[in-house]
Order: C-alpha cells, then structure tokens, then sequence
C-alpha cells in the first residue's frame, strides 16, 4: 500500500425535473445546471430526470472539458432520465428496470411510461473499481393512501438486491438519487439495511443547507405547495448513501444542500433542491462497512415490515386482477350473444329485428372495447401479481437467512 | 488452502416445455422428470419452461429430501419458467429481465408475455460463493428471417453484462440454459467472448449422447420435423457454460445430452434433449479463466458485428415507430374531421346528412380503433428503440474499452 493514499470526491446529485413542455424554464434551468457544473468542477455528477436526450447532448458539449466522461441511460418508452458525468473514467455501466412501476391508466402519473431503473456506472481510481449507482424510484402522489407503497417498496428491494449483487467486487459504493421516500420510511430503511449504506446526511462532519437536508422545500418556486402543506419545513427524499467494502474507508466530510435560487438569478435549479456532498476516501488495512452482520435482528425486522406491505398489494392486485378478468369475460358472453342474436336474424329465425341497427351496432363496439380494455388489465394485473409474489419470496428467503444466522 | 479441496458437482439442465394445454403429455413428462431427478440425484438442477407453478410445486414435494434447497423464478405475465433445485444451500437469488423480448402483437409467438429473464441463484460450497446463472433467451422462429436477431442480441449483450457485474465476487459461474442460437452464432460468441464463459461441450474429456452435443433432434417425438429440415443432425442451442474466477479451477469430467426416449417409456422428458455435465471444481493457487484478456482482437470483432446486427435492427425499429405513428395521426385527423362534419350538421350548417349515420358511426369506430393500435405500437417501438440504442451505446463503449487497453 503506498502510504495510504486518500481522495476527496466531490459529488453532485440533483433531480432536475426536465420534462420538455411540462416542466417550466426547462432550457433556462439546464443551462443554469450546466454552468454551475462547469463552474464548481466536482468530481461525479449523477443527474435524475433528464428526459429529453437534447439536454443531455447540450449539457453534454457543455462539460466535456470538465467532466469528460458521461453516459445517458435509456429505457422505456420515454427513457430513464438518468445521466452521470464524471472526472474519472466510466468503464462500464449497466441499467436494472424494476419489475414494477405504476399503471399504464395512471396517464397522470406517466411512471409507468419513464421506465424507471437504476443505472450503474462503474469507475476507477488508484486502479480500485468504485461503483457508482444513480437512481430514481416510484414517486409518491398521496401519503395517506399510498396505493404506489408497494410498488416502491419492490422497488426498493430490487435497488438492494441489484447493489448487493453488483458492488462485491467494488471498493467503494456509492448511491445517488430520488428515493421518493422519507428517511424513516419502511422502504429506505430496508434498502439502508440491507445493503449497509450510510446516510451522507445522518455521517457528515458539517453540514450547510435547507433544515433537516430537506430536499423538498415550500421556499421553492416550483414546488407544489398543497403537497408540502403537512411539512412545513419540506421533506428529504434525495439522497447521497455510500459504503466502503474491503480495505477501504469512506467519510463524509461535509454535506450541503442548495436553497432556493441559484446564486445570481431568480430560479432554483430544479422543484427539487441539490445535493453536494464531499467524501474523503481513504485506502485502509481496516475493512469498513461491515456493520451488516451487527444489526441482523433490527434488519428482519424491516424486512417483516416491508413484506406485509407487500403482502397488502399482493391482495389488492389479486382482487383488481380477479374484477378486470370478470369483466372481460362478461364483455365476451355480451359479445356472444349479440352474435347469436345477429347470426339469428341474417338466418331469418327471427322475423323481425328486435333493437334499431345503430344501437346494436353501438353495443357490440362498447363490449369489444371493454373486452380489449379490460384483457389489458388482467394481463397487467397479472404481471403485477407475479412481481409482487416474487419479491415476497426473496424476502421470506432473506428473513430465513437471517433468522438463521448463528 | 486445506490441501486442495476438490468438488464433483453433477448438473442437470433441461428446457422443460411444460406449457399448459399447449404441452403434450406435460403431467406425464413431468412425473417422469421427477422421478429421474430423484433416482440419479444431482447437485444442481436448472429447469426452464416450467410454466405452470403447479408443475414445480409438484417437483418441489417429489425432490424436497434430494434437493432440500429450490427456487421459482417469478415474472412477466406468465412468468419465467425457470427454476433451480440444489443440494447445496441457495443463499440469494436474483431475476434480471430482458429489456427487449418480441413483439405483444405476434400472439403466435408468445414471447413476450413470458417476461424471459435471467435468474441468478448465489450457493455456496467450503464457504465460498457459487455463482449459477439459469436462463432462457428469445426463441428463433425462422433462420434465413430472423426478424427476432436483434432482441436476441439485446438479450445477449444484456445477459453477457448481467453475468460479468454479478459475478465478480463469485468464485465459480455456470449457466445453464437455452440460448435459442447455434454455437458459431454471434449472440453466442459475444456471450462466451465478454464474459469468459467456456462451453461444456467443447471442453468435455468425454462426451455421451446425441451426435455434436445437439439438444433439438429430429429422432425426438416432440419436436418439429420440417423446422429441422435443414439440419438432419439437429441443432446444439442449450448450453452447460461455466468458469472459475480467482483461485479456482473448473474442469468438465463428462457432458451427456439424452437421447430421445427416457429410459424405460416410450417418451423423452421434453421437446428439447437434457444436457448433463460432471464438473470437476478444485482450489488452487493459479488463477483460472482469465483468459479474456488475451483475446481482445477477437473479441473486438464479435462486439462489432453484434452492433452491426442490433443497429438493423434499430434501423427496422425507427422505420416502424414511425410508420405508426404517422397512421396514429391520420386515424385522429380523420376522427376530429368527422367531429367537425357531425358537429355542422348539429348545428344546422349542412341542410341534409351527406352520410348514412351507421356508415358514419361504423368509421368512427373504426378510426378510433386504428387511433388506439397505432398509439400503442408506436409506444413500444419507441420502447424498443430506446434499448436496441441503449445497446449499441454499452456495446460502443466496450469497443473503446477493447481498442484502448495497451
């Protein structure tokens, strides 16, 4: 080892909101993101709903002297919106899509159609790979009746699983992104425990920023203030986690986060605010982050808790997949009869036509468009059914690894 | 190291096409599996197209004293069809699905309801990982057209990156499964080039069983005549591939195929031949399987026609997001062209009705359904086109990578 050599690693994590048309002074805020980047010269950039690859390609020419490595991840039928930029080479990166992510109706919502995924890059320094996943997960639309909660918590075992699977070989991990969970939510807590990340803002040495990190703030133009009205303060649902597997630890030094308008304008960067967190990495005998195997008991417990909310929309799917499957076949047998019915008369059994044309005609449309809509529905449901079985299993299976830890 | 310990590991692994309804004599065939796994008792046993939950239930309660460790893997509409039965513990799993499976409108085909996927069971044996990959790519529904080769591709590529991020940490990685592509294909040679993997077949000291190691025979009842038409031998597409990663090494004793009938009845257990292999796995100082290095130019090429093959078939996608989206615009043109003519004679402009209304009424129907169709195709083309990009893109830079190592 040629006396420990160290790095401080300056990371930038931002959601930028930048959908074409929707979101408001998109160009203005990408321009501004670009500038400030080019400016403050951090180390990784992982940037989080970029949706329209344009901006990507301008932000792209802009950093390139600055950051000349950077990759645009693509999925679904609008795309991932993530992107990272980085000083250190990216040698290889790999997109996960979760299994599940809304519903296609939701057109409001439109998660269904972002195809939402963790990318992962991996770099290098010093020769030791580090890995760096930059995310996005189902957002949250109602706190009080969260009908999405299982669907992020699948996706928040899924993110753990996936880092657990791919980080072995790194030395350092290192998670940026919108969990679209608070801090003490079931499904942060789950994915902390399980993968032995550590909360940037719960480790940093200082801290500078909106109170609590808040990363949602009302004092944001763009934010939706009806939303935030139970929290007056904002909420924290971006996040920076990191670990340090092997020889190697991790610090966080400092952690800020940016308040409202971006200095020297009007606007803030985004409707949510930045995450800047300065990490000290170090090449240690000690290995670090091995604080997985202490806390097993607190850790099953998490898991319990995450598979009942599972458990809860596994039984709402299997009811919605039961209604959409009646429903369809009760649009068949109508269909059926109306054939009978016309087969009948073309026959000439029956000696005059029972309805006026235009409304049998009008009928038989109705029943094969909820025929079609509703074999739609069984077919999602179905799936939907299927990932959240799944990923109660591997859950039960975790829980009994664990409970059979010595 | 504790004077070499050496491991004997048995693997069975078989393309079990168990579809319900579909499958002929699938309870019988399934019986009859049971029974072998049970008699001849394996290690390891990776079955795919095992559709119906019933079915591994079944072979779950029949092997539970043999196989005391199995997992399902759950997925997509229909599901996976893969599952594992191991004698030693599975200490995780892990299911990767296929960002590009066909097309939702070639029902015929059927796969991409399956939701194809790769499942990943983690085991372990002296305390170190084992690493088995299970899988089954997108199936090959005519050589000289291969309208599919792309998605395969994809799949490929996908499965290839899939293997290499999760097994880093692994000592020894074998996969089993059904490739649907022939040895010399390039789905193949980028899979085996990028990732290492060294075929079974290939590396055999002895080999029993169907001439070439082929797994879809003309002698086999089940399978289809004319399909193998051009190949009087049959066709090798399910594979035993394996490597050892840092202090092992892993050397193929023996790989058998069936042949046909099982022994003892008149039917053989699938439409697809088993593949059998004798694995012999030992501890030692040398590190084994880093042979990828030394083969950078070769593999350079394989990259590059791979991205050839995917950017047709991106080529093919565009052409085709566009050609459906232009007829989603025209079936809207056409609806809000009758919505003006229905709203002038509403409203009195038209003296009399230049059409019959069930004629009117019938082509607004049918608009509105070529309206919704062609939304949706053009959606998942626009899907399709973001991953067989996405591809092209990871595959590019790999070729980098290669290009610029000394």
């Amino acid at each position: 080892m040629e006396g420990e050599p160290t790095l401080r690693l300056r990371v930038f994590d931002l959601n930028c909101w930048a959908i074409r048309y929707l979101s408001k002074r998109r160009q203005e805020r990408i321009r501004l993101i670009g500038d400030t980047l080019r400016r403050e010269g951090f180390d990784l950039v992982l940037l989080q709903e970029v949706w329209s690859e344009q901006d990507y390609r301008e932000l792209k020419v802009k950093l390139a002297d600055r950051y000349p490595f950077s990759h645009y991840f693509r999925s679904g039928v609008i795309g991932s919106g993530l992107c990272v930029f980085s000083r250190f080479p990216i040698l290889d990166t790999l997109l996960y899509q979760y299994s599940l992510n809304g519903y296609p109706y939701m057109l409001q919502h439109g998660d269904w159609f972002c195809g939402k995924s963790v990318g992962l890059v991996v770099s290098v320094w010093e020769s030791e790979p580090l890995c760096f996943p930059s995310l996005q997960l189902h957002a949250e639309y109602c706190r009080d009746e969260d009908a999405y909660l299982p669907h992020r918590l699948v996706q928040a075992w899924e993110l753990a699983q996936f880092i657990r699977h791919t980080s072995k070989a790194a030395d350092v991990v290192l998670l940026g992104g919108d969990l679209n969970m608070h801090p003490e939510d079931v499904g942060v807590r789950l994915l902390r425990g399980w993968t032995g990340l550590r909360d940037a803002f719960a480790e940093a040495t200082r801290f500078e920023g909106c109170k609590n990190g808040c990363t949602l703030v009302p004092d944001n133009r763009f934010t939706n203030k009806s939303e935030l009205l139970p929290f007056p303060l904002g909420i924290r649902i971006d996040y920076i986690l990191y670990k340090a597997i092997s020889s190697f630890t991790v610090k966080c030094e400092e952690l800020k986060t940016t308040t409202g308008p971006a200095p020297g304008t009007d606007i803030p960067f985004s409707d949510h605010e930045a995450v800047m967190a300065t990490l000290h990495i170090q090449r240690q005998g000690q290995p670090a982050g091995a604080t997985l195997g202490t806390a097993d008991l607190a850790l099953a417990d998490v898991v319990t808790e995450a598979r009942t909310e599972v458990d809860v929309g596994l039984r709402a799917a299997q009811r919605q997949r039961y209604s959409s499957g009646r429903m369809a076949v009760l649009a068949l047998l109508l269909l059926l009869l109306q054939a009978t019915a016309a087969l009948g008369t073309l026959a000439g059994l029956g000696t005059e036509q029972p309805f006026p044309k235009l409304s049998f005609c009008l009928l038989a449309f109705l029943a094969l468009g909820v025929l079609v809509l509703a074999t739609g529905l069984h077919l999602f449901h179905t799936k939907e059914v299927k990932m959240l079985h799944g990923t109660e299993d591997q859950m039960s299976m975790a829980l009994r690894a664990l409970q059979e830890r010595p």
